[in-house]
């Protein structure tokens, strides 16, 4: 039995976002344990054969539509961006790069500054902002994401996704079971809270 | 306004008959009204270029053990079906044909048979079995099924979903607003007993 429920999660994702903030909301007293699990959802999706609904107009008209729905009956704080989708490559990478003691905060701003506030992360001087105020050199972390090390192991961290059966964001893994979608958590939270 | 819910379904969807028969269980007082809108779903993720779920593996072992569980969790009675998916025009074409005053007991005996008891609807002895316990006569729904107006009708509904922006089932349509999915019925109810 594993002692955490694992979530899996790509920033670009705005399920994942919407899935955070509500973990944050329903996990204050830390009573459930989750366990942050990075992963590259454009990477998933080829190895799952997925056309991310990004990538259809219908489903992406809806997408929008279901996120402004769903934050607003969950009292979350989202604004659609006018620039998504982008790559999450350097954004994920730099999850693994960063100091485990600032991963938390990493994904915070970064979650924040793309679903809450509206800023385009596939411009290097608006990531270099957020990295300031994490305390983080902007050009170490350009290093650090183009190292062998770091690019291994986000594609280590998907494969392994895929190879749970893993296909989307978020998933929510607890006892062997996949919970895929924000509209899950609660499932994936009773799973835990019998079982513990 | 519109004075109901419109209900887009076909009967080969198993959220489409977790839906149902959640609005069976939500509405006993018939305080809310549902409008009933048969299409054919493979025809409309052909318009709207979707590949269902059930052509993704991932997706195809999500759904099923994700409709067991929230099956289990709103207590309806559930069970995949070894034949899915099959070709649901003539089952469709055929809610179509039936009067009207029968159109509900067509809908409930073919969604129980198919998602349900297991029935293998692409056998034309099993759906003859419930034409049967219908009293419609399987030799007149065979030439009704075929009727040049029947194939239109069913097209047509398609295609005005198709022209709402629908692009899979179950979805609810109220107010103009758009809901996608089971997870999303209660949505679409909580906006019926606002505006009403």
């Amino acid at each position: 039995m594993t002692k955490s429920i694992d979530f899996y999660f790509d920033i670009i994702s705005p399920y994942a976002y919407i899935a955070h903030k509500k973990i944050e909301k329903i996990n204050k007293d830390n009573r459930i344990l989750f366990n942050y699990k990075p992963m590259l959802l454009g990477g998933l999706h080829n190895l799952a054969n997925i056309t991310a609904p990004a990538f259809n107009d219908f489903k992406m008209k809806n997408m929008k539509n279901d996120c402004d729905l769903v934050s607003k009956k969950n009292s979350i704080q989202f604004r659609w961006n006018e620039k998504f989708p982008i790559n999450s490559l350097y954004i994920m990478r730099g999850y693994l790069f960063v100091n485990h003691d600032k991963k938390k905060e990493y994904l915070n701003k970064f979650f924040d500054a793309y679903w809450k506030d509206n800023k385009d992360l596939s411009n290097q001087d608006n990531i270099n902002e957020i990295l300031k105020t994490l305390n983080i050199d902007p050009n170490l972390f350009l290093e650090g994401i183009k190292d062998d090390e770091i690019k291994k192991l986000l594609k280590q961290m998907t494969t392994e996704a895929f190879n749970l059966e893993i296909f989307g964001a978020p998933t929510f893994i607890y006892n062997n079971k996949l919970f895929w979608g924000q509209d899950r958590l609660e499932y994936a939270i009773d799973e835990f809270l019998s079982l513990k």
